[in-house]
């Protein structure tokens, strides 16, 4: 095919969709924020995303324009937009990925089930939140807000004034997002692909196991959740995609309640770290069916292809320059294991790569795939 | 990894390597015939492969060499080792892949099953290995010979007379090689993965389908080849691989005779059509292989990931320009099908990309293979 996609951003996620569009014979190219980024082996311009006249040239040779993240403008999804480019996911549903306050009261509207929350712009009315839900709750600044970055738990709502004290500046102005403090077993991600026709296909619900605010770890399907939980799960997930209007992939992140609820904790309007296993694990991966999706192509068979899938991040990883070394330890001990790297230079904490492991013991599976990444620590 | 392999040859087995490089931070590099081929996304230089400046030039930027054919002359071979450059397959095992006369004596020397045979360099001699045979017998030409090219099934000496002309215009002289008529019930196929440092994988024997000459369909595992069948085939290609030096992918194409032997017909020192199947039911693909064994890394696991993979080439396909409309078509009648594509223009009988399909149940497989490989036939 000659369809020609454009992702704005050049991390991992960008680079991953390389392997599919190559071949789907999709041409990719990638608008990087700067030289040498993990994407960087597809088609790259390099070019500040928040600029739309950057943003309108690169569109310019490209089908279709898509993100390796959600952090593109509201005034340049404009430009494009009224340029007559085609953007998925569009300006709409991306800002209730952009704004949690915007989100959470999108979903209210809806009917989701999600924590109990209220949009707060001083001390008086999150203490007043603190009081009515127990002592604690969880405050995020609306918009920011990654990978634990923008999140606090405060029992004391003198703990929030630096916040509130930037958010007096703040030209942008609005309040902070206080929820409560929910008493989950565990963390959930459904993922769901939705094409501008309307077509949606619903992935295996995942347990998804964070450490310091990171995701380090899926397991496909999530553990005792086949029936209702699955079911649910799938359903919130194609609601909020349609009512939010989202194209291409879309993650819901659930909690899931001591007393066997699902809440909704975040969204993520791109493929995400919940659906690296699918590159290994399902019929069709999240990056292939990102790429069906921003295009309008038919969409792909959503189903895990093996029984279970464990999917474990490479964070950090060793000092430069034995990097080499590491793969080849991994591949040696753990010749099932497959390993996703991003090209990146390592850093503690930084995602680098990924491991993920296929079969039919889970334990086994666990084993395999958290032993491979963990020879790629120091 | 900041690992680099050249791959001399510009079709779809370099295209094939992309997918897999790309996830294991190998940078590849292609020396293609032309511009525009199949595997030109990968950052590829242009030129004369039988030209060894040409390839000496291109192989000072990278590991390791390697190869999308087995067609480089074996000067040029000669040249890059005399230079120091690590190439996979070295000369000596591809000298038995581009003359059949020197594959089928060594074969022999190893004691490998094959089908008898001769070297024959007239009429008399052909029409003696001919008498001997049943009246019928399987003639080539030892170089060239490519899909069917450069084969002949002859029942009298005559047949031959423009081979046998040619032979004696040909400067490289030697003999036409003959074989006897196997009476096969089906043809099977053995990859084996083999390093520099002799580590040594097999993957599940298949079998594979021919129409005119040309692989058409691949069924993996091969069905009713549990046990002795499989253990047979895999020694055999251990053998082949260890007797003649393979280094990276090989794959052994077998007859399996009415009286349940098998037979050894050709042999490919790169990635194969039988094993395009890997990419999407096997733990590792045969490609990601390919690149491990000749960076002499750790292979891969090579057992199916899936209980029954069928690979349905697309030959030929549609006019030109409704290439899109043919893959939407098949992605929305077989979600579950993995299409390959390998950026060429279609012509009649020309390989321009392949389906594949996983699943428990054979006949629903090969059927959702088949179908969707067929809506891109006019």
């Amino acid at each position: 095919m000659a369809l020609r996609v454009g992702v704005v951003g050049g991390g991992q996620l960008a680079r991953m969709m390389i392997a599919p569009a190559v071949e789907l014979g999709i041409e990719l190219r990638v608008l990087a924020e700067e030289e040498g980024m993990a994407a960087s082996l597809a088609a790259a311009a390099v070019g500040d995303y928040r600029d739309a006249s950057t943003v309108l040239e690169f569109a310019r040779e490209v089908d279709v324009l898509t993100f390796d993240h959600e952090h593109v403008p509201q005034d340049v999804l404009a430009a494009l937009v009224a340029a007559g480019v085609p953007v998925h996911p569009g300006p709409d549903p991306l800002q209730f990925a952009q704004d949690k306050l915007l989100m959470r009261a999108r979903l209210q509207e809806l009917g989701m089930p999600q924590p109990e929350w209220a949009a707060v712009t001083d001390s008086e009315q999150l203490q007043a939140f603190l009081d009515a839900h127990g002592g604690r709750a969880v405050l995020k600044t609306p918009r920011g807000g990654y990978d634990g970055k923008g999140v606090r738990v405060v029992s004391n709502a003198a703990e929030a004034e630096d916040w509130f004290a930037a958010l007096a500046e703040d030209a942008r102005g609005g309040g902070l997002l206080v929820e409560e403090l929910v008493d989950f077993t565990r963390e959930l991600a459904q993922q769901i692909a939705r094409s501008p026709s309307g077509e949606v296909r619903a992935y295996p619900v995942v347990e998804t196991v964070q450490r310091d605010g990171v995701c380090a770890e899926v397991i496909a399907p999530a553990p005792h959740a086949a029936g209702r939980l699955s079911d649910v799960a799938a359903q919130i997930g194609v609601g909020v995609a349609e009512g939010l209007g989202v194209t291409g992939m879309l993650a819901v992140e659930l909690f899931e309640t001591t007393d066997q609820r699902l809440l909704v904790n975040e969204l993520a309007m791109r493929p995400h770290n919940s659906g690296h296993w699918t590159q290994d694990g399902a019929l069709t991966s999240q990056f292939e069916q990102h790429l069906r999706a921003v295009l309008d192509l038919p969409l792909g068979d959503a189903a895990a292809s093996a029984t279970w899938s464990v999917m474990v991040n490479i964070l950090g990883g060793p000092a430069e320059g034995t990097l080499d070394e590491r793969f080849a330890a991994a591949m040696a001990a753990h010749p099932a294991a497959k390993l996703h790297t991003y090209g990146k230079s390592p850093r503690p904490g930084r995602k680098v790569g990924h491991v993920n492991v296929i079969g039919d013991d889970l334990d086994e599976v666990a084993y395999q795939a958290r032993a491979a990444a963990s020879l790629f620590l120091d």
